[in-house]
Formats: structure tokens, sequence, C-alpha cells
């Protein structure tokens, strides 16, 4: 925290002096504030965590008062925010604490390279910020920037391994355990604690016991052992995440044990040092039968989880990704998060592109978890009241602009601030990273930025998979269009599009029944092609080409004329990005020029792709009698 | 040859004498045949190879007359090919001598393991007989017995790296030149001549020249003395092999050159020790935009390469792939080989199995050459006499069984054979290599063997890519179906399916004009759907899925009963290769029998996705009501 103001003061003027005498800006817990600048309404329920703060100007003094070190830290950063406004007129306390308890930022980096998917799994903004080849990065200074990054953003936890745990990843719980306490060192000052991705198979990978169930005194014994050294060595750890029986990880249905006997596991080894356990609820079956119409993997993490509400541990937090598939572009909310009042939960968004451009396409993605946080499952009460946690899956990396696309950056902050506040507009947002970004030239910015990056999302939906039928892209790296990738493949990723319509039946009257699994009003919402909302329509329901939209237009020609105008909307970005030529650093403003670039050639990709097929498919022409190949 | 006879007397009894005095079997060249055993009939004009033998029985003397010392080893094998018949009665001299002047084959082996392609580009019967991890594999008993194999199937060249040279590869010119010597000694003794693939950019990446261009002196000299430096070590060395401007490997274009140029630098090089250079045709556009109908890449190799003709040296031989795509299923025959009369030509075909089950599946490929061989290009003379050379990608490998798939080893055998002697009928050879694989059970084995692989290859066609279409397979592996898995990239291969039709519209009056590339009659012949025979039909047109094929049948109809005709049958060897449990060994038993569990799995899948693609496309229903998904 010192460090942090005496690095402010070298950079912007100004110096320290302890006893906050003739200071503009004071920053104490409050339980050190000084008598005559105590402000009113420090509370007497500060959160446990101490990451709540208030701030206050009286008498030309800014006060910040922080629960705990933390508190006074996201005080600091806060009044950064403000600039010039904290220092101007004096205005009263101002509380701040944070609606998610935990904010955490799952990085899927890999240790050692992996064959197919790399260094970091689905990154696209270089390679770790922790690993290279095998071992450490050996850049702590790196670290420790990303860590203040983070801090800035109210980021509180990070896990430093991918889910997928590998050979070399699995040794960082036992003998690799040294490289974890170095990056824990480094990120402590900033309020980070560092969790562990770990393999459910641990026990006999690492232990050489026979056996991994939970329910065997051995395995209790080995992760209890186990985790004492953890602690010993980081004893501010935060925990383990698991992702098991899922895509081939080991899990607790090899012995015939529920997920919840799985967690209970982990987090009976973890509660005695105050850790926890996050456990992934991304479990399907991805060796389905493409002919078999009646399994439908949107269904699968509640059928696997609902039935275990109430049967997890304490310190066990259920990890659930903010739809019932994969991060598609659109989906709706997943049913898990209203079926399980008596499980704490953390809903998982990814922050890092995978499906939504990669971080070469422009795709802001705040909107969209506004959009996920705000949604109300079951009438009332949002998304961001029921779960107690937000995850996000990491967009940084070693590339110099921290996530190859320099706006991407502002997912990244985004994350961290709805994490915080999950009632704070994207625009808002937007304008807050624009401040901080570009300092000097936000005026000049501002404008154009918005233009880009505002709508990015929705235009990416546009010129990609139409009304939420989702997953036509490039099997394996995900990016670009291929409208069958996934259709004949046993990933239970289809959209069943034929020469008369597309979409697939999730209706309880005729399809897969998932909409069941929401309750009221969603349930009849979701049933009734008349009441599902388009932009989710093709996610519920196979409809002909015909049917027409609550837009008045028909699905074949909404499938034309959004792709038409999302590539031709990119192309339009162009000239917008090239006016800041001036304003912006000559490097970056070449990066996101290049960018766009292939933004655009990718845009018209996926415009003539998916127009071609769906013409080819449906025989309707254009109503406007564009070019379709 | 002394060490082949001694090994045969060794494994079989007898012993040798170096008189022939009481011999039963006599071989020697034919200039120090014993007078008293001369054979009416050794001719004046043996062919300047030495490869060629005469054969005969008299007065219960077998005798082997060779032209030189290859000609007796192949008539050694002769003998064995004869078995007990040729210890019968007298007959009178036969001459055998091969009709292609070479018989290669090219192995698409990496020195070190390719991060994509493995150690063995399309390779499926393990690791390289030649290198591993980034050397040579050190095992030269195994290749000793490699080339004893190929000497007893009358393989006079092999390359031995892959076409696509990488880095590693490329250095088997120069420094690492000693492996390659190795390789070169362990198969002098079968008559087999050692080719190198070479990079066209070895003067740069090896030489530290500027260039490459095929016109530079520098670039002259460096190829004639890197070239002098490998017959130093190598005297007998065979030649090089060159992919240029090929799917990213470097060319002549880029100097704005053309491929006679090219080809006639290394044929410069090369001509003063007697070697050859074999140039391949395979040079197509892969950057293609599939939006662009105008553009054919089955016109690509004869646009290339159709106006060079009488321009290349007399050492250089154009290698042709057979077909003008790339080793389909089903494919015309390369327009290139009719166009060419003043080019020495080989004809290449791929003995392993990249598009015909990866030595997964059962594709007995000998039909298909045999074909080839015997298409009549221009009226009158088949291919057979038109090219000099075969050409093979080999599909042998390190497997116990050489090939993977036990019975792939039979398209080893005969693609030796039919290089020997094109007019042979692939049901003869396949009874030959079963006589000499089963040597103790043939009459067991032969019936079921013949039920199993003489239709192979037309079950294979008939349960994947229809009417000789091509394509329709996952992209990068090439195994399994993914009917628009090319559909929408940049690699020209393309069917065009809508909802009224399918295939590829390339006659002159309406389409890429590529039946123009053809002499009469064929010009003619695949102009139209009616004349055009059925298994090429959609190669060469785009026609309504009501289309009435000559038997009568409608394409879409001819697809299904295709479809579920070939995986039935499939279903039908399994217990034809169960009643051979006793017979066969069981070890290779049970790999065919997994094998063929495999090919029958794949079967079900590739007819249930291509009938689905199409019953969602055309709407039409099977006329038979089978399930369709």
């Amino acid at each position: 925290m010192r460090d942090e103001v005496a690095r402010a003061c070298a950079d912007y003027g100004g110096s320290m002096c302890e006893d906050g005498g003739q200071a503009d800006l004071v920053l104490a817990t409050s339980d050190r504030l000084p008598d005559r600048l105590r402000v009113r309404g420090v509370p007497e329920d500060w959160q446990e965590t101490g990451e709540e703060f208030l701030v206050a100007r009286r008498d030309g003094v800014t006060v910040v008062a922080g629960g705990g070190p933390a508190g006074l830290l996201y005080g600091l950063f806060h009044v950064v925010r403000m600039g010039e406004r904290a220092f101007g007129g004096d205005f009263p306390a101002q509380r701040h604490r944070p609606a998610m308890r935990r904010r955490m930022l799952d990085h899927w980096d890999n240790v050692a390279v992996h064959p197919v998917m790399g260094q970091v799994e689905r990154g696209y903004a270089g390679g770790s910020l922790f690993w290279a080849d095998g071992g450490p990065r050996g850049d702590l200074d790196r670290v420790r920037a990303y860590g203040r990054l983070l801090a800035a953003v109210g980021v509180n936890a990070v896990a430093v391994n991918n889910v997928n745990v590998h050979a070399a990843e699995a040794r960082l719980l036992t003998d690799r355990l040294g490289d974890v306490a170095d990056i824990a060192d480094v990120l402590r000052p900033y309020g980070i604690k560092v969790h562990l991705s770990v393999t459910f198979a641990a026990p006999v990978v690492l232990g050489g016991l026979p056996t991994a169930d939970p329910l065997d005194e051995d395995v209790r014994g080995w992760w209890a052992r186990a985790t004492e050294r953890v602690y010993e060595a980081i004893p501010d750890f935060g925990g383990y995440l698991v992702k098991a029986d899922s895509e081939g990880q080991p899990g607790p249905f090899a012995y015939g044990r529920s997920h919840a006997d799985g967690a209970d596991l982990l987090a009976g080894a973890l509660a005695p040092y105050g850790g926890v356990v996050h456990w992934r609820a991304f479990v399907y079956d991805h060796r389905q039968d493409w002919r078999d119409r009646s399994t439908d993997r949107a269904r699968a993490a509640f059928d696997h989880f609902a039935p275990l509400d109430g049967r997890f541990a304490e310190n066990a937090i259920l990890q659930v990704k903010h739809g019932p598939m994969d991060f598609q572009v659109r989906e709706p909310v997943s049913p898990v998060i209203a079926a399980m009042p008596r499980t704490r939960l953390a809903v998982e968004v990814q922050v890092t592109q995978e499906y939504t451009g990669q971080q070469r396409h422009v795709c802001y993605l705040a909107p969209m978890w506004r959009e996920v946080l705000g949604f109300e499952p079951s009438g009332g009460r949002p998304v961001s009241g029921v779960v107690a946690e937000l995850a996000g899956v990491s967009n940084a990396g070693d590339d110099p602009y921290w996530t190859g696309h320099p706006l991407a950056q502002a997912n990244l902050y985004a994350f961290g601030r709805l994490a915080w506040d999950p009632g704070l507009d994207p625009a808002g947002i937007l304008d807050e990273w624009i401040d901080l970004t570009f300092p000097d030239v936000a005026g000049e910015v501002r404008a154009p930025l918005h233009a880009i990056m505002d709508d990015s999302w929705e235009r990416y939906e546009r010129y990609t998979a139409p009304l939420g039928v989702g997953w036509m892209v490039r099997p394996g790296h995900h990016y670009g269009p291929d409208v069958d990738g996934y259709e004949y493949t046993p990933w239970g990723t289809y959209h069943f599009a034929d020469r008369d319509g597309v979409g697939v039946d999730r209706t309880r009257a005729t399809g897969t029944g998932y909409t069941g699994q929401y309750p009221e009003p969603w349930s009849e919402t979701y049933e009734s092609p008349e009441t599902c909302p388009d932009e989710l329509l093709l996610f519920f329901h196979h409809v002909p080409y015909g049917h027409v939209l609550k837009s008045g237009k028909t699905v074949i020609q909404h499938i034309y004329d959004t792709h038409f105008a999302g590539a031709e909307e990119v192309a339009e970005l162009l000239p917008v990005w090239e006016k800041l030529a001036g304003p912006v650093d000559p490097a970056l403003h070449a990066r996101v020029r290049d960018l766009l670039h292939e933004q655009l050639r990718s845009a018209r990709e996926w415009r003539d792709q998916i127009n071609t097929y769906f013409f080819r498919k449906s025989g309707v022409p254009d109503a406007h009698g564009r070019r379709i190949y």
C-alpha cells in the first residue's frame, strides 16, 4: 500500500507523510484514522474481508477509510478512477463494498506447452504470465504488475493454472508448490489470493494410491496432508479449482460417487485453513451420438447438479457457466442458478474471447455480462443477488498490451468492475476504462471508442451464429465459421438445419424438455416460439425458415439481413479508428488497425458462409437481391 | 544374392554349390551361364538395367538367367512365387522384364517429428523405417528386411524422406548425408537406389545464398557441388524428388521462372552421374476463394505443365498424380498424362491409404490402379504405355505387420507387381500375395480373403463420397466423414450441394472447362451427363437429385442405396473373418478383427452422415423407408 502511494507520488508529484498533517489525501484503515479526520458514516459492520471502504472530502482533505488493508487499496484505486473530482469540492462519505465475495480470474495456463492447446488454452494474448516451456516464466515483475492491474479493478483471487490439469501441472500441488508460493508472495500485497487447479486423480497420479475414491480414508488422508503442506507454504492460499468428470478429466463418477462427494472431499481438506473448493458444474457427455436427438447437452449441468442442492459443504462453491452450453455469443442463463438455493454458487464467464472473436475481433462483453447478472431467474432477484461470486476465464497474457487486442483490456476491466458492482452501466464502465487508459486524450477518443465498442457484442452476434443457435465455428480452434463443423460430432452441439428449417427443439411439449428446467415465468416464456425472445429462438425451437419473428421478418430474411448488416458495420469501424491515428500511440493504433482488417475479413467470411449455407439449404432468395454465393 | 540363396537353403533345406553340378536350381547372369545349361531364348537385347530375367526348366533343372545381378534377384523371387511349379515338369524359357523403368516408393517420412504431421506424414503403420525423433532410427536390420521385401515385389527405387521438406530433412542433402548413405548401403544389394526429397530453397537455407533462382550461376554451382558430394558418398544415388510451389513449398515461381527451369536446374546437376530428378506436377492454388466458382483446382496441373511439354531435360521425370485432385477414392485419370508426349512421366499413386480408410479399413487398391494404368487417354495406348514409371507413396512403417492393417500388405505387394506388369489381374495378384503370406493355409484363407478384399475398393467407395464427388472427409486428418468440411475452405475442394442438386460443373459448355483438357473421346464423353460414366458424374457435372443414372436410379436414391449397402457389406465381413480364427495366426487375426470393428463403426458413421446430410438437403425420402437421421 505504501509502495503504491510512493509510486503515485513519484509518477504524478506530491510526497508522503505519516501523520497526514498537511495532506490532500489521507488513507487509513478506519481503526487508525485520526480523530480529526474521522468521517461520518464509518459503519460498525465492515465486511470481515476488510475490502470495504469509505471515501469523503471535507475541508479540503480527501479521506479514504478502509475496512482493512485491501479496502484501503481499493479506495486508493477508486480515488484514481475519480481523478480530479476526488480533489474538487467537498462530498459526503460514500460507502463502497463489493457485491461479490470473490472476484476471481481463472487462468487456463499450462506449465508445459500442450501439444494441441499450447501454453495457454484458449489464450489469445501471447504466452502465460506465470509459466513458460515447462516451468515458471521467471518474470515476477510482470506478475506484480498484473497483480496491481487486477487490484485496480477489484479482482481478489486468481487460479494460476488450467482447469484441464495435465502431468506437469498436477505437480504444482506437491513438488512444484514452490512455484505457486512465489506467485502468491507477489500477489499478496494486492489483496489477491492464489488458487490452484488440481486433478481429482491426484492421490493416484501424485500419491501412488490405488484409488482416488472420495470416500476412501487413505484418499482423504492424502488430501489432508497435501493441503496441510500447501498452507505451510502459502498461509493465505485460496483453495482448489476442479474440473471433474468433464471432457476426459477424472472425477468421482469413476468410483460411483456423486459430485457432492467429490467436492466434499476437497472442501474437508481445505476447511481447517479457511480455503474453498471451486467445483465446476461443466459436466456433460462429450461422447454423445449425434443421431440421438433425445440427449441434450444443455440439460446436463442441471440434471447432474440440481438434485445435489444442499449436499455441498459450506466452503464448496459450485461454479456454473453463465449459459447451459459453453460461452457461446448468445445463450440463455443457466437454469442451474435458480435451482440450487442451498448451494454457494459462482457464475463463470469467459473474458478470453474463445467464441467471441479470439481477441482479433472487437467484442466488448460487459453488455452480455450485465444482461446475465441482471437476469431474474425466478422473478425479483437477479443472478447477481443469487450467486456469491463471479469467476472469469482470464484474457491476459504476456502480450505487451496484456490482452492481444488492446481494446480487449476493457473486458478485463469490466469483469472486475461488474463483479464489484453488477449494477454498473457497461457504457459507464467503458468511460472509466477510457479515462484510465487514454488519460491525456480521453475527450478525443471517447466518442469513437463508444462507436466501436458499445455495440460490438451484438454486432459480433449479427455476423456470426444467428438467433441463439450457436456452435457454427470451426471445430478445434473455434475461430471462423463452419456451419456443419459440429453438426455430426459427439459434442452435443447441433443446429439440425435442413431444407425446411433450423434450430433445436428444447420444449417440454415436443423436444428435449430443457425448458422445464426453468422456474416460471421462463419455463413458459421459452416453451412457446411466440413468447420466446427472438435472440434465443433457435436455441429453444426448431422453426421453418419462414417463421416470422417479433421484428416482422422471417427467420431466413433475418439471417441474411443481420449478416449483411454486421459485416457492413465492421467495414464502417475502420474509418472511425483511422481518425484516432493522431491521439493514440502509433504502435497501439497500428495493432488495432491490423486487427480491424482481420475482423473485417473474418466478418465477411462469416457473412458469406452463413448466408450461402442457408440459401443453399432453404432456396429462399434474399429479399433485397444481395450477393449470396 | 548369394546371401539370399544361402538364407533360403537355411530356411527350407538344400545347399549351395558354385558349379551348379547337381543343382535343382541354377541362377546365373546370362553371360556366366554354363554352356550345358544355356537355355534357348536368351535375348541379345537385355535391358541395360540388367533387371530382366529368363526362367526355364529342362531335364530336371530350373534355370534362371539374369540380365544382371538385379535380374537374377528378381528371377529368384519369381521362382519363390512359382513355388512347387518351378520344380515340376519342364517348361520353356519365359522372359520377364519390367514394364516400368522405375518402380519407386516415396516415403513421406520426416526425420524430426512434425508437430502436426508426426513422424510419417499420412502414415498409418507406426513410425518410420528410417527415422525416429530427429535422427536415423538406427535399426538397419529392419531397413534390410524392408529392402528384401521390396526386391521381392520388384521395387527398385525409394525416396527416403517426405516431399514436404522441413528444416531437419533439408540437411539430409548436406551434413546429414551420411545417414542417407547408410540406408543406400543396406538397400544396394536389393537393387534399390536411394532418392532424396530436397527443398528447392536449399541454396538459400543450406548454402546461405541470397537466392535459389534456377538461372542464377551461383545457384547452379551450388547444386552442382552439392550433388557431386552426394555422389561421392553414394555412387549409385538415384536422384532428387521435388515438390515445388505447392502447398507452401518453395519453387521457381518466386523468381519468375517456370517449372521447366526449376527441374532443369536439378537435372543438370544430376546428369553427370546418371541421376534423375522427379518433379511433382502437384501444383495448385491452396489459397483459393470458395466463392470463386471459376477457379478449378482440377485444372491446375494441366494448366501449369502442359504448356511446358518438351522443355524438360532428358533426366527429368514429371511425376503426375493419377487423378487431377489428390488421391480421392474415385477420380478421372489426370489429363496431364495425355498432354505431354515429349516429357518423361511417372504416375503417382497412394499406397498409403490417406483417403481410402487409413489402414483401418480394408481397401485393396490394385483394382483402382489397374483401372488407371489400363485407361486409354486418347485411344489405343493405355496409361501404362504412356508413362515410364510408377511411383507410390509408401504405406510401410515400423509396425510389426509393416502396414498397420495386415491386409494392407497386399497393396504394397500389388504396387510392385503392377509396376512390373500393369496387365496383371488384381485377383491374381492377391492370389500371389495369399500364397506368399499364408503359405501353409493358402487353400483355407483364399476364398474368404477374396470375399473380403476383391471388392473392397468399390465397397469403400459405396459408403463414402458418392459418384466421384470426393472430399467429404474431416479436414486435417482426412479420416471419417464431414460433408461440408472442405466446402468453404481455400483448398479448392467443393461439392456445391444445395437443396436441388450436387456436383461440380467442369464442362466446357457451362462450367470450368476442365473437360476440354482431355483429348477425344474423353473430352466429349465427360462433357455430357448422358455419356459421362456414373461413377464420375458428380466430378464433372452438377445435377439435380432426381437425375436418373444409367442404373435407372436417381442420384439421391443411388446415394441412399450405396450407403446402406456398403455399410451392410462391411457388417458381413466380420463373420467371414471369424472363420479364419483357426488357420490364421492369433495375433494377426485379433488385429484384423479389431480393425474390422472400427471399419464397421466408421462405415455406419459414413452411411448415416452422408444419408442424413443429403436427406436434410434434398428432402427426398428413401424409397425403401430405411432409417435416416
